[in-house]
């Protein structure tokens, strides 16, 4: 017996359009075994928008139907802002036990390794711990962990961890006053920014990318120097603790799904990305064609305007605008330029990069079916 | 004794930065032979937007300067809208004669033919033909007048005809009732795309892109079937005739500039701007490397969201958002997708495709500078 | 035995916070009278404003606990957009039976007359018939059926009517086209205006405000003279037929509250309410004060930005802003107009106002509690 | 001989605008006379507000053509956002001297005293010292100086303290630090806000309303209970010192204009603008009538959301909503809320109020012409 991982990717009509995870469910993909479902939903992205938890609720009451423990057991991370052409969806990430002879001889893993997807929680993370090195210990704790139970022996095989993270409330920064404890921030908003950051940062202790001694409490949201290649994390008000979802390469799966990284260096940077896609097997000279395109099963990028106001050299007018929030416009620049390059504009952009990639940069995640790879399917 | 074109592309500090104006014509550009000024704005390129009254002003104060006629012998296209990393910059495209002996060897039409810019005014658009054929055959007159100006003997080395066209205002919708004649609309704002629309299909008739009978009056501004892939127009309440620049190419002039284009099928299809690239001399296997990059002198595109909802089978949202107008959500995205391919965002996205461009794509314009091409220094 | 009216208004710390709604059935409110739940909700109040959507899911779960046919016998209306100072609140509307000994002397019909509620639901309208005069007949047939629910006899009587009224969508138009009949328009966002139109002439025809022969098909939606100075429509896309609620005042109703209503002539003609509040027992010199303000139950208006581009001679720019949608300033100005008067901004101002007051003003409700006025309490 | 004062109240078609300062000019106001013009133009009034600029280019291109020294001699004070129905204008305001019998019987001061305009620059302001006790004590010993220029000799009779003041830019960050001077802050939009505050609360100590030694450093900015109920301020990038211009009233002027001021304690208090109104001689019962509104020459305001998410009790939305500035919401709705109480729009609300008036309260003040009252004319 062995495990796969299955990943759907569910395009979205609304923010509560479960028609299509009912379909994915109804076709076979297993309730019990969904570890995470991830979402791209049309709201500004920024404090107010209510499309994210209109799309959690719609999302975990379809689950709890099939699934009692559905709004515990599952991670649902939304990410507002479908800027550009962006298109909402949903991406249902799980895994399944499969005896050996169950595995369709095309779906056995062809590199002897295959897509392995792990989960863990924290504990409870103590308000005044939130942006500190605290947190960044907690999380790197978790994430190994989570490294373990996806079966993932390298770090190196580590190519994505998702990350939802708590935040401060009013009633949270009151708590921990009423113990004598101050937190890193009195502002509920930064406190957002300041989790995401402290997050990523546990990130890049467990792959190695820094040592915890890298790492002062003052450099958490600060410091842009210090940045995970692999992290993407999202703060939420509705955890106390932290949910991780890893994705890597494990010899431990099977299946026909494989998961790639790349960093972009600024906004504009695909060749990283192009390079992600020759390792995964697509050609990937000029946009992917329409043949090679149904091999890429996901696409998860970071985009944010960078501190300097420069791209290459040139002014950039996202921080001044105070009509656009700068992500929004980061969101939609940047769809643009990793459309232009995978062929379609149903992947998963999201905002808010405190130390996941370089400043103005960021991670990007690619995970494909390579059995659907035109050079593949010509092998056999 | 011959004709050379002049490109030069100016970053702009702000709407009125006319300092790199200056500092181009101090540095020998010829005020003279200034035929145009085009500038991307950091407005919202929508109604409200200032920057563009507030950049001509400026730019036509500098010019008159130095060149008494400058308010009525320059054409000031300013184009708002510097969304995602778009750079705002502008563009100054001239003329001058040289005699043979000036030229320097490197600067000689490499393959014959250089750069040619041709400009033409029309009458004074009577306002009820705004909008209608008429208006269709004013302009495709003077597109012709504009091809013969520049020198051009065929349509087909025409590569982008920019139009500055007029709109209806309150007082000439009046001036026309008063005459008993009808216009096509008395929604002023309408009237800037129905003069767009009857501008870029002008064009298409000029180049015999189109038939004048494939045109029906209630077809402009309608049907998406009918377009031009070198038009770019832009209604401005300054003018009551239509200003005309042709770029193409010609073997009457001289000098190190050359021009294409292409036509994207929709907002992410890069790969006809590649081939453009490559006629110019351009590897362009994946985005453009620095050593290429500086021979791009100028790229000027069209963009849009499309009247589907869709993009290549997925939806979008930039037809339903009610906070940012969709040309702002396509003038990002169409950045992001240029700019992964060539490398920077000083380059020219604008809004308002009517007939330019099929439904959701646009024209794409590329200005080089041929000596600068590692391809061709390497050949010396 | 007697009826009487009950209306709550209750604060929403977001779209699906019904912990207000809960509390007030929990603490005596019968679920089974609620008759409409009003809300203001807190998104944009455009096309892709989901705050509504989010809160009649959250609404219509909490009322379903409560009531099993809550979904199909409670009209839920939520307005999106709290511009400026607007409180997000929901206003609970409902009737139940008394006996005669159960009413407190204090909440006696004090003039005879109290506040009544009435409800009525048409048959479906098809779709051909939206925005025409088919569409304003059957309104007001179900507006005479609803004053007639709620025991009223004379239309004077009638203060506000609340319609949720249909709109087109692609499939609704393809099944009339399927049958040979044509829809006034193929725009669905069009149709949204086009039905809140002949609603709102359906009324005013109802009550007497305009005949029905005053009505030609060509003026719904576009002949600002013809409104009704006490409609109030909002379209929905989840009904093809229409919830019509109907408040006025009938000596077959007893209890404390009471009815008036308004016009304004433009955003800032605030007399009238002033009027409006004198007729209903408040003082109302200068703004309310804080002794008169506990008896305002509920405050229901109509603000848009007017089509002439002038409020009392001066521009203003709200038509031409493209950051802003116009109806986003007219809710917050209006709002803050109608606050300066009342003394709080827990009020109702909700947008699009075709056919309902004049071009640039429209009507105003006040539901007032008349046992609370500092008057009234005095005369004990 | 005496003084007098003059104030015009400009419409304004745009930010260039030039015709109704050239009429008033034209009509007999003496260019000379012209102390500051103040505008309300119709960009976002955040950071991308062009139509500021755009305005004191035309505005001072026009005065340069009647007075040489226009670019330094008067104070161009442009504030952005028309948000509602704010209408766009110019206020033009000035003093010239005049011999006792040119002075119409009408326009005596009617009570001894009349508007009184002063004037006064700072030295240029050490950027170290932006935001800090020393720009208070500098700004409060020039405004002293404008009080004494207006020939004021109580700081009661003091109404309105208008300043523009700068902010810091990274050269001039840079230049201080090559000093080994440290400025308060190195974010050049925080120092904007810095300027204000400090020099707010240099008003503050010039009218007494404040010790110096209330005030330290780290209050600046704030803290919320340290205000002024007659200053406004606004920082622009064109200058490196303050500009100040005092309204306030003096025996030693004459003619028929005065001034008076209100402080509203939050954003809908038009109570205590009811009171500076009738101090002024207006009814004010409701709102102003026709007949009054002419006699209302300018109203001056300063709007803001208040930092604590509450009005009077009630949750407002303004500091979440990340589609429209906070500045932006509250200019429209206190605009309603004095619209409402005056009876138009085109008054002069500014956002951006630290230490203008309380937490999320803000100084108005009143500019009348006394004879033109209906009480005052039925007297003669």
């Amino acid at each position: 017996m062995t495990r796969t991982a299955f990943v759907a990717r569910i395009s979205a009509a609304g923010p509560d359009d479960v028609s299509g995870l009912e379909a994915a469910l109804d076709g076979g993909l297993p309730a019990d075994g969904v570890v995470a479902l991830l979402g791209k939903t049309e709201g500004n992205g920024c404090v107010n928008d209510f499309t994210r938890a209109f799309a959690v609720r719609a999302l975990s009451d379809a689950m709890a139907r099939r699934r009692p423990d559905a709004a515990t057991a599952v991670s649902y991370v939304m990410s507002g802002g479908t800027e550009g052409g962006l298109a909402p969806h949903f991406l249902l990430l799980g895994r399944r036990d499969v005896t050996g002879h169950e595995v369709p001889a095309d779906d056995r893993a062809p590199e002897g390794a295959a897509l392995a997807v792990g989960g863990a929680r924290t504990a409870a993370l103590p308000p005044e711990h939130l942006g500190r090195l605290a947190q960044v210990r907690l999380v790197a704790d978790a994430v190994r962990a989570a490294i373990a139970d996806a079966g993932i022996d390298d770090t190196a095989d580590v190519h994505f961890v998702q990350i939802k993270c708590p935040l401060l409330t009013a009633d949270r920064i009151a708590a921990a006053e009423a113990r004598g404890a101050a937190t890193a921030t009195r502002d509920t908003l930064k406190s957002m920014g300041l989790s995401r950051a402290a997050s990523a940062l546990g990130v890049a202790v467990a792959l190695g990318e820094l040592a915890l001694s890298d790492i002062a409490d003052e450099a958490i949201g600060r410091d842009t120097a210090l940045w995970s290649g692999r992290a993407s994390t999202s703060a939420g008000v509705e955890l106390v603790d932290h949910e991780i979802v890893v994705l890597g390469m494990s010899r431990a799966w099977t299946g026909p799904l494989a998961v790639e990284h790349a960093v972009m260096g600024d906004q504009i940077d695909v060749e990283p990305v192009r390079g992600a896609l020759r390792r995964l097997g697509f050609t990937a000279d000029g946009q992917l064609g329409p043949e090679e395109r149904g091999a890429l099963v996901a696409l998860l990028a970071k985009a944010e305007a960078g501190t300097t106001g420069r791209l290459r050299g040139h002014r950039h007018t996202m921080l001044d605008d105070s009509d656009i929030s700068s992500t929004r416009h980061a969101r939609a620049f940047v769809a643009g330029a990793l459309a232009g390059l995978v062929g379609h504009a149903e992947i998963f952009v999201s905002g808010g990069a405190e130390h996941q990639g370089p400043d103005g940069g960021g991670p990007v995640a690619i995970i494909a079916d390579r059995t659907r790879l035109p050079s593949r399917r010509s092998e056999r």
